[in-house]
């Protein structure tokens, strides 16, 4: 949960005035987020969310994220729309962050997610793959082998407190994925980071898609092993084949794997495994002081490697072939 | 800000299914409230909040103040109502807690009152005393004298580590408090709590009172002296007589004082200069671990505690009699 920046009514009134949004109606700073500071305001046009960039968004990436909302929305897919000012611009600035107002998406996110959720995860990813294809922006992966290595060199010396061994597995793993890592799979925008708290639903069918500021250009089964390691394991870290096979076949409905990505499907889930227990690694030995947010344990990520680790045909990912 | 208690969408559902309030179009954890958790939910009948009673709150408590904010509400008071599920209670659980759903009142929280928001806090206080004068039920204020002496008592030791000679300020003013506090002045409904961050306006104009949940009966012009301690003092800690000249104004203009309420102003502000003294003091002195809400600084209640103990006359509050 997230609102690092308190704003005052009378910063608010006059950002407000730049956009024609109508006059505001309320404004309440919200738990969803955790890298920026999030404020659902409500004007006599609608409901927005307002959301001011911290400090681990860098500003030159703002209009990627930006343009590619646009782009994405008006290819059809449920994401947010970040509106424009009077002045044109959907980039403004209130108490000293960059900030922009984007449409408000209806639906609930699903903290138990069952198969027919993870169907609707693999096509909504498939077809945000498709729209994204003519987006004429790009941007590099911010969190790919070389911040991977980053974060080991900076946490290794501790990594161990954390669990016996883990730097071992870190460094390990870090040497594998620098040999093996597929190069020559299909590219295009990805989201990143789509797990369930990024993913809205209304009764059974999703509804939105948020959080777009870890997109980059990077390979698309790379996204596919993402949401395979964020829908498809159970809280106890049993991973869940139904689940992955009903996500793939969801995907695999709007846009098909080639026999390339299908192959190194196992190796990017390992990747995406070593991404997430890095970053919750470092966030988990690194706390911010003050920070709202709750590190997440990092092992649940261990435990979704060694699956990963153990799999050498993607067929134990449910794929019918 | 405050979401201590996370829900999951399965519980959200059930709890929603209860009411006849529609079907859940979304749910968002609000940074609102410092002693419960908020969300606003949108349903297709409407917005509401959904609060969820933490520890701090009395479940004992919890029908004083859902009846009276019907009852208030009943009588006009831009206050927020309570919706009653299918079974006719308005009192209800999610998550093991005593939980309720509330009308959503329009309207942003101002943080830097000027004169013109306290004239209508000063009005809006009046008619909320009036409109309570026939509320049946009574609740002590469990934040009065024998709750200040029970907080002294349990941080006099420590106080002196926030400001050197505290500890004998408190135990001086608790004493003086004693023997001069009055008890003959006219009784009834207070809310107890009015700060900015409990009251929405639109533009000018006053549109919600909010966070009942230290309302109870006590001296009505207590309630005025918590006022002007929460809105007539600059940041600097300097008293605005304007502001508090316009609130008393709007207030008499609804209700009239008594002499004997007049003359005790100076001494009614001093007990809620006190009262949020020792409460922010003890927050301070014993910060409750993983806490989300940052405490505030005692000491700028040390600042108007010294202020009102150097009026002798009332008319220091800007009152023209």
């Amino acid at each position: 949960m997230a609102v690092y920046t308190e704003i005052t009514d009378a910063q608010l009134a006059a950002f407000i005035a730049a956009y024609e949004i109508g006059e505001l109606l309320s404004c309440k700073g919200i738990a969803e987020g955790s890298e920026n500071s999030n404020y659902l305001i409500r004007t006599s046009s609608g409901q927005f969310i307002l959301t001011l960039y911290e400090k681990r968004v860098l500003r030159a990436d703002l209009p990627y994220f930006l343009d590619l909302m646009e782009h994405l929305a008006g290819k059809g897919i449920a994401c947010p729309l970040p509106v424009k000012g009077r002045d044109g611009r959907a980039l403004h600035e209130i108490a000293r962050r960059p900030a922009a107002v984007i449409t408000f998406l209806e639906g609930v996110c699903t903290s138990r997610p069952l198969p027919h959720h993870c169907a609707e995860i693999g096509k909504a990813l498939a077809l945000l793959h498709r729209a994204g294809l003519d987006f004429p922006k790009s941007r590099e992966n911010s969190q790919s082998l070389p911040e991977w290595r980053r974060l080991y060199a900076t946490n290794r010396q501790n990594a161990d407190k954390v669990a016996k061994g883990l730097a071992d597995v870190l460094g390990q793993e870090l040497n594998f994925l620098g040999e093996h890592w597929p190069a020559d799979l299909p590219c295009g925008v990805i989201h990143g980071d789509l797990f369930p708290d990024n993913v809205f639903f209304i009764g059974e069918k999703l509804s939105g898609l948020i959080d777009f500021y870890f997109a980059c250009n990077d390979l698309l089964a790379y996204d596919i092993a993402i949401c395979l390691n964020a829908w498809c394991f159970e809280p106890d870290g049993a991973f869940n084949i139904t689940k992955a096979r009903t996500l793939l076949a969801g995907y695999r409905s709007v846009r098909s794997l080639t026999d390339a990505e299908l192959g190194h499907l196992p190796i990017l889930a390992r990747g995406a495994s070593l991404r997430f227990l890095l970053t919750r690694l470092h966030d988990w030995l690194n706390p911010v002081k003050g920070a709202i947010v709750k590190a997440k344990d990092p092992l649940e990520y261990l435990t979704r490697l060694r699956f990963h680790q153990g799999i050498s045909n993607p067929s134990a990912y449910g794929l019918s072939k």
